[in-house]
């Protein structure tokens, strides 16, 4: 009943005292403050911790699996000690006790994020942009766009969601350690993507540039200039981008509404912009 | 204080009793077998019930508003008395006993859907169909799409989740009026589209076609065979369509991924895919 940690080769050490200070921890890892103090988040149920082990094992911490879950999912346990990792058996309540939603399975990771200056540095093509995107539904749902359509980085900015918040990774489906996700405020995020090279075009409604347009022209959302590199910025969720956010961007672009829609809601409207661009860039 | 229905033209009575039977009865639609026994649905929340009285008015029974409600959005009551609507004042108390997320404003309809004759009849040229889509914040995700991106008509298949749904309808932000959504079953959809010279396309990750590949031949989801008319088809969120419903279509097409994302979600790739036709066709 130890609660040391196992060894990478040590899978005899089962963890049962759902009420154990390390099982705290983790449950803990659920609110934003506990994270911001580990420096640490939680990663929920198989998908998410099988693409974290496979696409970020430097950042995991440990696995914890139940006996169950360890033989449903075979491949974490081999793929997690193969790569070195701390892999954890606990009892059904200690899964449990760590996250009442992970079918079995949880990981700790550093929450070490990406900075703006090794977005801009890998000289990327297709960037997602998010700012004051507030529900973790919407912005892990980008997130997992991006990562689809070949975009190389996700800035988060302004009051955007934690991307370590659970919700967040859930509904990335194991996107968020497939690309690098950085912080950044808007302005600056938009000051050094434009000094890559990259012309920054806002989706938005009010916007005087229609995508894919065969008629715009250079920079403008038209189906032509999208082939460069783009960065595309998102607003939040009700209201948009301000006008102060949208006097930075290089052009405002709307989709195309044929029907009687007001808009897209925000998931939508990025992957049409997105997949756009992918389509663009590779024609 | 009575509970007989105000005319068109007088707004001067107000419903003010919570518990009175219309109240109940209006607050029972949230659930299906009294919206199933009244034939009507519930409309929820100002922009609902603007787009049921602008584009629905003849299936719109009754438009209930409190006070404050009728003069934040005056568009509302001016729009529903020009179309000899029965418009209800009701107190704060009432709106609230009706449903709790509605900021004042609540209508309920006709639930008279569209049938599939309806939709093949109107020699449509983009439709969307839904098979056993469960959520209903996917289900009015789809059709809000649907909408935006022109489509003819939505179709729901299988067991997808009831179009009377207060979800469903709240998170097709007004589109569930904009266009025809009918019910049937799924082979029944498939032959009646195809008789009527759509191209049924289902979109799934499992399909041979790629989407949008100039390459493709007709049929086949290439980018010039979805100029022509096309009927989309969105399976279940969790596994997709099964092996008996692909076998139903056209062609089976996948949506690129560039990066390491296994799928989309179904709203964005619903986004995807539609879009994609609706360039297609106006190219």
């Amino acid at each position: 009943m130890t609660e040391r940690p196992a060894g990478p080769a040590d899978l005899s050490v089962t963890l049962s005292n759902p009420k154990a200070e390390r099982v705290k921890r983790v449950a803990a890892l659920a609110g934003r403050s506990a994270r911001s103090r580990a420096g640490a988040l939680l990663v929920e149920g198989p998908q998410g911790v099988r693409e974290a082990v496979r696409y970020a094992a430097p950042r995991v911490r440990d696995v914890y699996l139940s006996p169950d879950a360890s033989l449903r999912y075979p491949e974490i346990t081999s793929e997690a000690l193969e790569a070195g990792l701390y892999v954890h058996l606990g009892t059904d309540a200690v899964l449990e006790a760590m996250s009442a939603d992970a079918q079995g399975v949880v990981a700790v990771l550093d929450s070490t994020g990406t900075s703006l200056d090794d977005v801009v540095a890998a000289a990327p093509r297709l960037v997602a942009v998010l700012s004051n995107v507030r529900d973790p539904g919407n912005a892990g749902t980008v997130i997992r766009c991006a990562d689809a359509a070949g975009a190389d980085a996700v800035v988060l900015a302004g009051e955007s969601v934690d991307p370590g918040n659970p919700k967040v990774i859930r509904s990335t489906a194991g996107s968020l350690f497939h690309l690098p996700v950085a912080r950044a405020p808007l302005a600056e995020a938009v000051e050094a993507l434009r000094g890559a090279g990259l012309t920054v075009l806002a989706a938005d409604g009010s916007g005087e540039d229609l995508l894919g347009d065969p008629t715009a022209g250079a920079g403008a959302g038209g189906s032509d200039s999208l082939a460069g590199p783009t960065a595309w910025v998102f607003g939040n969720e009700a209201w948009g981008l301000r006008p102060d956010e949208l006097a930075l961007m290089d052009a405002v672009v709307r989709i195309p509404i044929h029907g009687h829609a007001e808009s897209l809601n925000l998931g939508t409207a990025a992957a049409v912009c997105l997949y756009a661009s992918a389509t663009a860039q590779r024609a």
